[in-house]
């Protein structure tokens, strides 16, 4: 039997979207048919979307995808000002991403583990996995107790997760888990950290399901009957639409559906809501793998996301590939097209700083 | 041009778990292979899980399910003591579920929409699309209304959003939408009700990710400055968390994946952040069509879960199928082998209404 | 580690669709959404294809549906003229259902076996496994050298596979591997049998790919420079084409999709180049999990055909589900209508043999 | 309504390997998660299996992949001593390549039509859809007919389709239908043609069932009562089968499953049928997105052909993904490594005419 430092030896390694020039293979992609000619529209979708200054900018993420190695790639997106927002499952941004930011890392599991033959071993070796990926969950305690740190340190009173996380952002650069502060304390750079820097807001809509959750637990669990901190769902879903409200022309590049998909699609309603005559939103790239015919959200598409008016029919593509094949080329494709060289970052958490102003009055 | 009644004029129909007895199928089909056995295994561990009279069952849904005929499904399972809680996605339970209450259909589609082709004539008509369903859109408008004044009549402060459907089970009986109430004001039965009578708590982890998401926007939008209700997640996780504490036995009923399934999994790990040496899930079942090969949380297998420390081994079934023909034969195995008939009903909600209690001192 | 005959020890028992009226479930599942309706749409499909008594029912079959345990439904589809003609995969008719005729079986494996963790240990004993089913590889070798011995019987010609599977069912009979032979000889029915007896025609268009396959090459070996045995593909695809022909109307009730799919939509065609001009087939069921995303045929929608004009809009049908799972309702529903009553068999198997009769002139 | 010549105006364009060095992008990938690392580690072993000399590389194409824009890399992998033989459905090769190289050309479909929208008025059109491509029908009888006469001018006796299939590369020589012969005549490359060039032997198990199987059927008509060209299926097993005894190092890329697979497969037990203990398929890579769930042989992993003693388990891969986006990745790699550099190419066709001349003796 293997140990647990032999099993946890290969770190996940994260691809770097400046090293690979996409657009002769996008181009010649253009003409074929299936996948390769709906990753070839969807990355001409984003180039168009980025080229549209007016355009802002919402990434969706579903499904683990920053211990699969697309970690770098995203932060290269928030830094290049392709992206305004992100609406994401916690796991992604605390599990993952905040996690990495920690100076952990995410391990390459062997073939012989991806179908769970190895799962009770693992089990007694503290060894959490994720299809063919390994994280070592005294690690990923320590992470949670960070989360509950955190938590303990702010002022009690209900949170949108996008305040919670503006606030994770604030710790690693206190706590020098930055590229500059490098070496002396392990600090790298963090989709966390980029958006703390670049004023992109980050929501998760569902933010107690994950790391961040055992945090919140504690802490409330240590409150009983005194003030404490709350995560308020509500005021994340009132943060966004007041985005689509300061800025009316957007896009959405969703990696999967669930919750994120469907968070993002629906500020357009909410708008409404408020009496205002939302646009649709004007571009929608979705990719994923899930399935149209069992009705659910996540492999629904973007057509029937309009019958709902929520995106407009013009510009959508879904994009049927597992996300660490698709989204390389079609992020690579605005990216070495400089589709973003005329956005300067939209700035938005300085908007969503004005409203929490008026709230608090 | 069909006209909107036209469209809207076949309305969806729940099928009743009484009338079809599928004991003498499923016994055929555990001596078979693929998805009929597996059916069959998960209708055992089902069976099962009743049986022991100690374990607390957890319904998970996410997909489109009450929209597509399962409602009544699921009323039947809470009125018969076969669930003690249940975690889902908002849609099933305000959007589909409360609005059925409300005395609205769902309808048919024709096939020929189911791919799209119709969609920008529905948006003209305003009639919402869920793949081969239609939604009247102004309906749903009346839903999300009625959301927006159930939470104005609330006292301001955070909610689980277990407590907040508690107020909408409430509202419905106050209102007249109940099968006593009848033909008078339309009422039926509903997931909502039923469980508001059974006190068994449903949990919606991203709560404001459905039609109650924008009575909470107009809500505090209008309360800007002023105390306001706001949909605390974290409590949702806290209170759930404290049923695992109280009742350690516990198994899962998962219908499609995303957030519930990683929410009421993640009990286990909260648990232990409490201090208490939990057991993991003992029996879990979960009906899908996800793939595992993504790395996404919704197809990844139970025994991946338990590298996790979340699900146990010996008892698990993962089932291949769209639920609406899964779901049917597993629920109705148990519901005709009588295997919940020496159970009573947890009365979750009692227990959480004293830790609500104790909080709120 | 287990021995041979531990591991297989459960045979996969055979459902039987006489035992199970899902008439009521299926008129329940009309009215609900996703694959449910469907599958309630296809048996309605199926129902109207046998009150149809001009059409000819072709049934095709893909995927491992015989050591699945659909043996004795089909059995009873055929001999209760609800099917016409089969085209299916080799493995289906000879590894598989021939392989039962010979008397053995089909066994469970383990939950474990199910992704590949056993498949050394399987290899060492002889073991062959279908994802969650094993065979014993040395009964195989006797259906192989059974194949071997009937195709040295035979006069060395051409022969399409329907003209080879009928001589395969003479031999069921001249050899007691029949159910009247019973106990004596372990006979018991197959699709084989029952095919033979009611003149059903059974085509493998690719009919070296399977068991058979390992007989002929043994069988063309031995006779090199010498008269042989030959498999005419070309003689199979006249055959089907002239039942067309002789019977305009026709239905096809598919299950998976590969080249039992493409080929009989074909004969559509192929009427035509022999200058007949055929009509679509009427009706079309296809039950399968299949992506249409990639483009393949085997999940290509029946509306595609529609554009080759091989299949008629009006009356089709695509069931996402796994097989064992749809066709026991399905073919249920008929069978408990008694959709075939009127129906006496088209016998086409003698139609053919007219045809052989001009051809060896 | 748009004209005919209004929807054929785009046309597919293939795929030029030559242009896209994906080596960097491969090796990126490697240390990533899901399909990106299974693409990877494929792409490194289709680079292990053409620097290791003895191995004859057999490539298996199932699913519409020529008209998807593949067939220049298919070409490429041919002329540049990639593989050493091909197992094909017979569309891919007849319908698609062949008929390219009759200087037709397949079409971009726009996106309304992918789900089927548009399917009647294809029809009135006489164009075919496959999923997003369009095919002139008036063109394809062309194609049909010219494989008709093709097959009145063989010598009537049984043919392997790898026999028929090398007449037809004969055939386009004759007829100009080479790039030499070029603008004069139309001529392209394709991969019959580079097939036929290179001695490389093309099998399609089932060939009846594609377009070459409407010739077989007007000529089999015409001959009836005289001798006539049949098409052995049997042949084409011997023939693959004598390639695996004189060449006992073999390696399999597979694109999609179907009978290509099986059939390949196979060979290693139709060897042993015929007393030689030959090694399993050394090397195995396969692009699919079918499940394996529903235990059908496209989806099922390579693990599990080991248990049947086809495929050896240590250089195996599965990649999850449409073809469009793997295979330029995993052949591009290959092919910008010069992985066959060493190699000269194994001219199967010159063993096969050895064969055939045995036999006909």
């Amino acid at each position: 039997m293997a140990t647990k430092k032999e099993l946890l030896n290969r770190p996940i390694q994260h691809l770097d979207l400046a090293q690979h020039n996409v657009v002769p293979l996008v181009e010649a992609m253009q003409h074929m048919a299936y996948s390769a000619r709906d990753t070839a529209r969807a990355a001409n979708i984003y180039d168009m979307m980025l080229r549209d200054t007016d355009c802002g900018v919402i990434l969706c993420l579903a499904g683990s995808l920053i211990s699969a190695g697309l970690q770098k790639l995203i932060v290269t997106l928030v830094r290049s000002n392709m992206v305004d927002a992100i609406v994401s499952t916690g796991a992604n941004i605390v599990d993952q991403d905040f996690f990495e930011a920690l100076s952990f890392n995410h391990y390459i599991a062997g073939d012989e583990y991806k179908y769970g033959a190895g799962d009770a071993e693992l089990r007694e070796l503290m060894i959490d996995r994720i299809y063919d990926t390994f994280i070592d969950e005294e690690e990923l305690r320590i992470c949670d107790e960070t989360l509950h740190q955190i938590t303990n340190s702010l002022q009690p009173r209900p949170y949108s997760s996008r305040e919670f996380i503006r606030e994770m952002g604030a710790w690693l650069v206190k706590n020098g888990k930055t590229p500059q502060a490098g070496s002396k304390t392990g600090g790298r750079d963090s989709i966390v950290l980029a958006a703390y820097e670049k004023n992109v807001p980050i929501f998760c809509p569902a933010f107690s399901d994950c790391s961040a959750g055992f945090g919140f637990v504690a802490h409330q669990h240590e409150r009983q009957g005194k003030p404490m901190v709350s995560i308020d769902s509500a005021k994340d879903f009132y943060e966004l639409t007041q985005l689509k409200l300061a800025n009316p022309t957007t896009g959405l590049l969703m990696i999967g559906g669930g919750v994120p998909k469907n968070f993002a699609q629906d500020i357009v309603v909410a708008a409404d809501v408020l009496g205002v005559d939302a646009s649709m939103h004007k571009y929608a790239i979705q990719i994923t793998v899930a399935d149209a015919r069992d009705g659910a959200l996540s492999g629904s598409t973007l057509k029937e996301a309009s019958s709902w008016g929520k995106v407009d029919l013009t510009y959508e593509q879904m994009v049927y590939s597992e996300a660490t094949l698709a989204l390389p080329i079609i992020a690579g494709y605005a990216y070495h097209k400089q589709s973003a060289s005329s956005r300067k970052g939209k700035q938005w958490s300085q908007i969503l700083d004005k409203v929490q102003e008026t709230v608090e009055v």
